[in-house]
């Protein structure tokens, strides 16, 4: 599954879940996702769980999507390559 | 906030949120209960966002809650002292 458009409290996010097959694995990955968020100074909600992350951008000052959430989107991907 | 019970897809959770005053402060945290996990062979979901960490506890094997999770909660809980 791709990025998915979310409303959660009126607010528009983009999400997406990445699967792992183990914990450490999306540890791992949750981590890349953290060092980006600081890098970009944009900071998404990371939901690490067993095998799963789940990763949402939105941009807080304008209670919604920006271009900067679909670039940070792709740069998310991108870690995986 | 102290842990707080949470009904989830008819599944009984141990949630606490845990606040801070940055992403990089927030980040260590997230990182210090995914060790905690690891070493207890037993995954809570992590959710990290800026400032503030949410950790849920609870037995997958049971859907529900278990003895291991009120005290994989303290243990959550002393990582901070």
């Amino acid at each position: 599954p791709d990025w998915v458009p979310q409303v959660r409290d009126n607010v528009m996010q983009l999400e997406r879940e990445f699967t792992f097959k183990n914990f450490k694995q999306a540890w791992a990955f949750s981590n890349q996702v953290a060092e980006l968020a600081e890098a970009e100074f944009h900071h998404p909600s990371i939901l690490l769980e067993w095998g799963k992350v789940t990763v949402t951008w939105w941009t807080h000052a304008i209670n919604g999507l920006h271009k900067n959430d679909f670039i940070c989107a792709a740069k998310t991907d991108a870690l995986l390559k």
